[in-house]
């Protein structure tokens, strides 16, 4: 049985999983794909070798009788609505993030779900699908290394363009890190605070770099997250997780061992769209799996809410300079 | 467009690559298979849900009209025949090692297969789809480490059952990197060593654990193997290559690091079937994708012939003591 | 040419002071001891087997006209008393941490060198003796990673006694990372903010732990330290420095790398007092040449009081929850 | 009490001892010096401003009535006389490698040693005192890894000069991992194999690069050398063994960790003299120990002779092609 599903946006990310779920993974096909430029569209078919409609807008590739399914990887703004017509359509869908660019969108997916009556929507958090996420969750739920206390973390990109404003450093760069250590650990956010370090002299005007953001759970787990987008040197993603009886650590990348030129060294990646390549594989098998067995099990539209209201206060919080809350209602009874 | 295949043997293996054929890899399904115990064979396409008829034998699934490429994953001794026959049907074959038992087996199949006229045999040796071989492969051919000169290698098993005997180390184990070394570093063997070192008081009677097997290669690059397959701590995979300039290092799997009970440490694997896991799908994706192509491009049945041959060399130089030539026919320019 | 000194304390850490002077350093002996338990001071000076005369009191120690300089390692609330006497007598003193108890003590120590016209004193803090440190600020020094913007630093003890209280963790534990840290990237400390996490089921009703300091410096540099004195699994310093270039990272002990049961590890310390062991001889080796060649050119009055007033700022934010200032008069000209 | 000390030779190495020994060490004094060059001999004196006598002999140095102990670190072919008289004299002697330039030389000197009734000779041998390889012996006696099957070790050099030919890979390089290993693993060497790599384009006319140097011992452990000096990425002391339990590695040194420029990596030294340049300090410091104590404890005539004995049939083995025996004498009681 393959399952027939229609790609909303055709740009570099939605090609790209046309691309896996036509000749990488098992159990789909793309039948049908629309993009506002229509020629794009129809290029990438082309391109491709695929075998899929090009439809004239996301609505009605939406209502298509053999579309069984929704990816949506569109420009951001256009993401909820096309959530709430597959949702209206009785159709599942994977959403690439933002679910919404704002909590309030995000929380009309949630209400939309649990009023269609059950789970419907994937948000592209892909993380949780990280081989080393995930051998670094085994080993904080076996209980190794106690309950978690402190969390170190960073994110790290070489470099990033002009267009990167100082807010972005939250809503498109620690949106993964809200969405996986809430994951990672189960627990909530209740304050945020932002520091600025001296800045970089490789950043622009409109951007403060690098940027700290400390975040405190309902549990009492401190997390310390650096933001650091110029650092120059590599795109690096780190986690520390210091527990009552010893620390874990998210592995570093596969990488060979050299000595050469007096130094013993392993390379680093500069390129984020190398660092979890494996992991948009096993989210979009997921999808599909879930989609099959007719039980989603990926960020649901509740986490893509929940990473959103934190990202409000630490936007908040980088303006104000004081601790600021996080207010998430308690979590639906759907979603447990 | 999805290529139909026949698998021969649902043992462990077989249903494991069943399993992938159908559920984890794109552009194929079984169809037909066939184990020397029938009830198996049923037991596993009931077990899996999948659509494929049960064969009487593997000459007649070879046959079946709407099987177009062939697994070959029953007994060893049984692939010899199965691969002619397959080949003889004009049908593209995946065939777990060993491709033959002997390698004048070995040479037969090559043989047919330049009679044939075009390549329709690929021999299961993962590990040239290996990321992390195929990682330090694209290293030494950077010319990065200079012109290899010598690589130290390991291959460590925790331990081996009584049925195990010294032999083996050769036709079982030291197989892989007869294999993978040759194709590392483009080269051919031309002499075998092996030297016993005191045995382990974990080895059994038939045994004689640990080896060191020492090879020459044309261009002149020595090459030790240590083989240990009692040595208690761990699946262990190690390759080291010393060239003009600097030193590549096969990478460890990755694995989380651990700070607890004074120690700093990652993980090692015990089990053999983790450590190249995911090279199983790479390899059978592209066989798929080969077939699909018309061009095969993984472990040919030279292959498979040359790492038999330097097999024997390994085998009477454990026996010998002495100096072992490796005499490999030059390659036929068939397999250009 | 020996020089002659005298050693007021003679517990644990006095003893071994003695003991290296004696029997490991170059240049000089002890000639003088003198502790408020005599009898314990007799047992040293015999069972180490040197000649040295014992003396009631510290006062006629530091008076003795053949003592050349003294080293202070009596109970930390004597330590401001012995080195003014030491200032009075002209005599140059080494005093182990705390320099006094209180910043006015420390500063009262500062002022009466200054008055004395040359530095006498020399605080025992090691780490800027220790091989790693002195390599990390190499490397820092060298412009290789840029200017420092962030460190990320942990001091983790496997556990406590239940005599060490909240406060400790910044006058007994910080209190080496405020001295070392300042020296490492040429700075000053201008607030510090104390928050805490979620406690540790090993720690004690007496003691917060973990706590995690954030510190401010003059140049923007944002320090956080996790303090974790119930870590359990070791005694294990870390300290990453963020540049703009590139990250350096303190080097781990040196360990035997191990391959055994499944886990590839080195080892992690269990007591402070191997950590740092190799840095106690060459800090009291430089003083001995300090003193010989008429210039001493380790930690100083200065550093020992600004490390207490910057501790006096985070006892303060660890009780306000604030961040609070801190206010280091500038440097005086004699201290460059 | 301070031991009066004579040094014979004052190169390089003689004049860094004697500065060793006037300003580092505990216990010791050089109050006489001679070398065949008596005004480099009287520049070293005034250089490093101590107080020396320049002898114009060495067998006066060794006759002096205030010399109580000697320091060879002449010309290589010297030493051996230089021993002998020393021995003849009643005076305890540390003799730099080599003990004696031929097997027969190191022996007679045992012969005088044992006839003098009480152990006088201290071979510069100083990885013994090297704290990596004295915790890597640590690991081994404790019984962690079992007993020891195999070492697989390497000693590089970036480059040498064209002074340097085949047979020195023995005598110059190789002789240290002859000592230190039997130290290392208890053991004695019966027999020795080279066998040579693809040369590097780096090696010159006379040197043939790389060498491996396979030996096996008494117990049957198997031990591979790669011994490599134009490998141009570092000085690098490479010692692995693998137990019937576990594997064990010599600690690379310490290093600053540096994330730059797309790599993670720590350094390797380029010159030999920093590799081990902690363990002079201790074996000097040893020696005077030693002769204190009235019992010297490092590595004795004995170890200087089955160093030579072992390093000439790796020469032979280098000629002849073949597996040599290593014939050592059962060790006098005397050594025990």
């Amino acid at each position: 049985m393959t399952l027939n599903i229609g790609v909303i946006g055709t740009g570099a990310i939605g090609r790209d999983h046309i691309r896996r779920l036509s000749f990488a993974l098992s159990g789909a096909r793309v039948v049908a794909v629309n993009d506002i430029n229509a020629e794009q569209a129809r290029d990438v078919v082309t391109q491709l070798g695929i075998e899929a409609e090009v439809y004239a807008s996301g609505q009605e590739l939406i209502e298509a009788g053999n579309v069984q399914a929704v990816l949506v990887t569109s420009w951001g703004p256009s993401h909820e609505a096309f959530v709430l017509a597959a949702i209206a359509a009785g159709k599942p869908v994977f959403c690439e993030k933002p679910l919404a660019v704002t909590a309030e969108g995000c929380r009309r997916i949630v209400d939309a779900e649990i009023a269609a009556g059950r789970r419907l929507v994937q948000v592209g958090f892909m993380r949780p699908f990280d081989q080393g996420y995930r051998a670094l969750k085994t080993v904080i739920d076996s209980g190794e290394i106690g309950a978690p206390l402190m969390l170190h973390c960073a994110h790290r990109n070489p470099h990033v363009s002009e267009a990167y404003g100082t807010g972005m450093a939250i809503t498109d760069t620690l949106i993964h890190e809200l969405d996986v250590l809430r994951w990672l650990i189960d627990d909530d956010y209740v304050s945020a605070q932002v520091v600025f370090p001296r800045a970089t002299r490789h950043t622009h005007a409109q951007l403060r770099d690098p940027q700290i953001v400390l975040l405190e759970t309902a549990k009492g787990v401190r997390i310390d997250v650096e933001v650091f987008v110029n650092c120059k040197y590599g795109y690096d993603i780190q986690c520390e997780v210091v527990g009552e009886e010893g620390i874990a650590r998210l592995p570093e990348p596969s990488s060979v061992q050299l000595r050469s030129a007096a130094r013993l060294s392993t390379g680093i990646l500069m390129d984020w769209k190398d660092r979890f390549i494996d992991a948009y594989d096993v989210e979009l098998q997921a999808f599909i799996k879930g989609v099959t067995d007719g039980q989603l099990t990926g960020p649901s539209a509740w986490n893509g809410y929940a990473a959103a209201v934190a990202g409000d206060a630490c936007n908040l919080a980088q303006v104000s300079g004081r601790i600021e809350p996080i207010e998430l209602p308690s979590r639906p009874a759907f979603y447990n």
